[in-house]
C-alpha cells in the first residue's frame, strides 16, 4: 500500500509542536524521541509500519480538545488511535502525523443500572467495561476478538462487532452517546442516555466513521442483564455447502442464537492440533451457541437440532457441562493462533447475504487453487461476516502481493452477490482503494461531502478509508 | 409558528417551474391549480395551514431526480411528504414550495426470506409492508400509531417508533438500506441487504434526518418471523409513582416485554367511556405484553407478575384468550381518539430515562395546575417515550399560545433530567426553536455542516427542525 510522502513544511514544525503541546500535557504524555515514537510505528497490520512525527497521550476530554486545536492551527495531520488493535491498518501513522492516543483515558464515568446504561472514557478496554458491572450481573454485549486489549475509541471507529453479535448487534446498535472532539478543538455531544436524538441523529455517522471526523473521548453504552445460562451445541458436516445450508435455515426459521460460528476444514485441522478440542475431522463445523433460562434453552436447540439433523450431520454434539462449552469456544477462539502456527496468514473481512454462503465458499476454494495459496475461513456465519484467512510466505518474494490481491478479488466476490467490503474490521488503509468498487463516484462524493463538514481541512487520520488520489486531491484542495 | 415570508422571484417562477416540471412527469403528477394544491396544505400538525406553490407526485428514483434537478436548478425550495400523517409539521408546506409526495410509489422491489429482507418504494404504507410478507408469517416491526395511512418515507424520515418498539427498536434498528435522491438530483446508495457499510455511514444519519438532507425513494428494511403467540397482562396501581416504579424494576431485571404501554387517569376515564374496554378506574395502568412459545410467555409472564405484585396493583388481569387480548388493546389503541371526543388536545412527544418516570409525571401534574390546562398521560413507558396530551379549546383566544408554553416547558423538563426533545414524531417546525435548549452551538453548527454538505443551497424542507433564525441565516448565506 501507498501512503503519501510525508510533508516537508510539517516535519519542520516538529521543534514548535514539541513545544506547544508541551504547554498542554504534561511531559510524559509527549512522546517525541525518535526511540519512543517507535513504539507506535503499526497497528495489528503489521505489514506496514512508519513511526508518527510525535505521539501524545491526553488524559481527559479538555486535553484533547487542546492537542487538537493546537494541530488544527500547525496544520499537522492527526492519526487518533485506540488500542492499536485495528487489522485494516486504521491507526497507521504518518511519518509527519501526530499519534493521539487513548490509553490513558480509561475511567468509569458513571454507571446506571435503573437506565441500564455505563459512561466511559473511550480508551478503556472492551472486557473492562463488562468488568465494570458484571458484579451487578450485567454486561456489554459487542465482543471482539481482541476484546481483552482493544479499547472503546476503536470499537466505536470500526463499529467493531463479534461472535455474540448475532442476537446483540455490533456496536452501533449498543451505542447510546458519545462526547467527541472536533479537529478545531470543538467539544461536542452526540445521543445521550435517551432512546432518540433531535435533529440530524449524528450518533451513526460516528460510528465506524474510522477516526475521519472527530476524536470521541467518552461514550454512553448500552449494558445488558447477563442472561441465566447458554449452551453451545457442535455440528459437524460433510460438506461446506451443506453447513451453510443449514444456517440459513435456522436463520430463516426466526430462531436467534447468540452465535452461530463456522469453521472449514483447513481451520478445523489446524485447530485440533493446536488446541485439543476434540473437534470431529470434517469438512465444515458449526458451533450454535443459544442463551436463556433453562427452559428456553431446551426450547431453542430443540428446533435448532431439528434442523441440523435434516442435514444429515456427521458429528452432533450438545454441551452436557461448562467444561464441555468452555473446550468447544476454546478450538474457535484458538483458530486465528492455530493457523499463525503453521502459517503466515492475512485475515480478510466482509459481509454477504447469508444465502450466498455455500457459493462463495465454492468460489474461493476456485480461486484458491487459481492463486496456488491456501485459504482457511473461520466466521461469524449467522450475519454472514466472513474471514477468510490466506496463507502466504512472508520471506518469499511476490508472495504477500499475489495475497493482497487474492484478498481482493474475495471482497470483489463479497460486492458482487450483494454484501459488503467489510464486516468489523473496517476499510482502513487495506481496503481504500476497493471502496470504488462497492460505491459509484456520486456515493463517494456524498461521504467525502460529510468529511469536509467535519473536518475541512482533512486533517484527521490521512491516506485511509477513501481511494488515495481521491482524498490526496481533496486534501490539496483544502491546503 | 412563524413561517418565513414566501420569496416573490420564485412564486413569479411558477409557470416555468409547471412547464418544466411537465416534460418529465405526467400532467396528472403535477398538482398546480389553488383549489387542488389545498389538499397539501398541512399535515396531521393541523393548527398550521399553507398551500404549497406546485404539488408532485413522481412514481419512481428516475422522475425523482428530474423533479429535483429542476427544483435545484430553478432555486425553488422542496417539502417532500410521505403520507401527511407528522405531528410535528414535518411536512408543513411553505408558500412558494414544491411539495413532492411519494405516494404514487408503493411498489414492493423484492422480497428474500432466506435473507429476511424487503425492498419497496418509500411511499407504500407501513402496514402493507407487513401485508406483503404475513402470508410466509413474516412482519415488519415498528409499528407507529398512524401505521395503516404512514409511509414509509416519512417512517424513515422520522426515525418512527411504536408500542412495540421497546423489543424490535425503533425504524433506525430496521432499516438496511435506502435509495436516495440528492437535492441536485444525484441518486445515491446508502446501505445494504448486508450488515455493515464500508467507509463513512451515513444510514445512521438519512433514518431521523426529516428530509432535510435527501428524498428518499426506496428502502431495504428488516423483517422478522412472527412469534408463534403473544400475550397481554393488565395491571392498575392507585398511584403514577407506583405504576412507574413497577415499569422501572420489570426493564431492571432485564425482562424484556415486547411493550409496556402507561395510561393515567384522565386517559383511563375517556377511553373507558369511549370504547368500553373495561379497564379499572384507576390511577395508573400499565399493559404489558409478551411474546413467543407457550413456555417463554408462561416464564417470561411469572417473573413479571411476581414484580407487578410486590408493588400492590388494584387489578391485575392476564388475558385468557384473543377477544380478551384483543379487548385490552383496543382500550390503548382508542385512546388519542377518546380524548378528542372530550376536548382538543397537543400531543406532545419526549423521551426519558425510565427511572425519571415518577418524578416527571409528578412534575407535568403541578404544571397542569399553574397553566390551568388538563393533562393525559398515555405512553410507550418502557422506552420512556412520553406523550402527554395537553387539553385545550381550540376556540378560546389565547388558549393554543398557552398550550404551546406549557407543552415547551415540559419537552424542557425531558432534557432536564438526561432525556431529549422527541422520541418519534421528530422536531419539525413544532420543537424547532426548543434544539437550543437540548443542543449547545457548537452541537448545532456541526449538525448544520452536515446539512450543507448535503444541500448547500438549503432548498430541502425549509424552516424545519433548526432554530428558525439559524436556519435562514445559513440559507440567506448560500444564496
Amino acid at each position: 500500500m501507498q501512503m503519501p510522502e510525508p510533508n516537508a513544511k510539517i516535519l519542520a514544525l516538529k521543534p514548535v509542536l514539541v513545544k506547544r503541546l508541551l504547554q498542554v500535557l504534561p511531559a510524559v504524555a509527549v512522546i517525541h524521541e525518535e526511540a519512543e515514537t517507535r513504539a507506535y510505528e503499526c497497528d495489528a497490520l503489521t505489514a506496514y509500519r512508519c513511526p508518527p512525527l510525535v505521539a501524545v497521550l491526553p488524559a481527559n476530554t479538555n486535553e484533547v480538545s487542546a492537542v487538537l486545536s493546537i494541530c488544527h492551527e500547525l496544520g499537522v495531520p492527526v492519526v487518533p488511535r485506540g488500542s492499536g488493535t485495528s487489522l485494516a491498518g486504521g491507526a497507521l501513522p504518518t511519518a509527519d502525523c501526530v499519534i493521539l492516543g487513548v490509553s490513558r483515558m480509561n475511567e468509569v464515568l458513571e454507571t446506571d443500572y435503573d437506565n441500564r446504561f455505563i459512561k466511559v472514557q473511550s480508551g478503556r478496554t472492551n472486557l473492562s467495561v463488562t468488568g465494570a458491572v458484571e458484579e451487578e450481573d450485567f454486561f456489554y454485549a459487542p465482543d471482539p476478538s481482541s476484546q481483552l486489549a482493544c479499547a472503546i475509541a476503536g470499537n466505536v471507529a470500526m463499529n467493531s462487532g463479534g461472535a455474540h453479535c448475532l442476537k446483540y448487534g455490533v456496536t452501533t446498535n449498543n451505542l447510546m452517546g458519545v462526547t467527541m472532539v472536533l479537529m478545531d478543538g470543538a467539544v461536542v455531544e452526540l445521543g445521550g442516555a435517551h432512546l432518540d436524538a433531535g435533529g440530524i441523529d449524528l450518533l451513526g455517522v460516528i460510528c465506524g466513521s474510522e477516526g475521519q471526523l472527530g476524536v470521541v473521548t467518552e461514550a454512553t453504552l448500552r449494558i445488558l442483564h447477563k442472561p441465566e445460562g447458554a449452551r453451545p451445541v457442535l455440528m459437524g458436516f460433510d460438506s461446506n455447502e451443506v453447513a451453510g445450508e443449514c444456517v440459513s435455515e435456522i436463520i430463516q426459521a426466526g430462531l436467534l442464537p447468540v452465535a452461530i460460528e463456522f469453521m472449514d476444514r483447513p481451520c478445523i485441522r489446524a485447530t485440533e492440533a493446536f488446541a485439543g478440542a476434540g473437534y470431529p475431522d470434517c469438512e465444515a463445523l458449526l458451533i450454535v451457541e443459544v442463551e436463556g433460562s433453562e427452559g428456553e434453552i431446551e426450547e431453542q436447540l430443540e428446533k435448532i437440532l431439528a434442523i441440523a439433523r435434516s442435514h444429515n450431520p456427521v458429528e452432533l454434539r450438545e454441551s452436557t457441562s461448562a467444561e464441555e462449552s468452555a473446550r468447544i469456544w476454546l478450538g474457535r477462539k484458538s483458530a486465528f493462533g492455530a493457523m499463525g502456527q503453521i502459517n503466515d496468514y492475512m485475515c480478510l473481512d466482509g459481509t454477504i447475504p447469508v444465502n450466498q454462503l455455500p457459493y462463495v465458499l465454492r468460489r474461493i476454494g476456485e480461486m484458491s487453487k487459481q492463486y496456488g495459496l491456501g485459504v482457511g475461513n473461520v466466521f461469524h456465519a449467522g450475519d454472514g461476516n466472513m474471514h477468510p484467512l490466506i496463507l502466504f510466505d512472508a520471506n518469499k518474494p511476490g508472495d504477500l502481493e499475489l495475497c493482497e490481491r487474492f484478498g481482493a478479488d474475495i471482497l470483489k466476490l463479497c460486492v458482487e452477490v450483494g454484501g459488503c467490503l467489510t464486516g468489523e474490521h473496517g476499510v482502513g488503509i487495506e481496503k481504500r482503494d476497493l471502496m470504488v468498487d462497492q460505491f459509484d463516484p456520486d456515493d463517494l462524493d456524498i461521504q467525502m461531502a460529510v468529511k469536509d463538514a467535519f473536518d475541512p481541512a482533512w486533517l484527521l487520520n490521512p491516506a485511509k478509508v477513501f481511494p488515495l488520489a481521491a482524498s490526496e486531491r481533496r486534501r490539496i484542495a483544502a491546503e
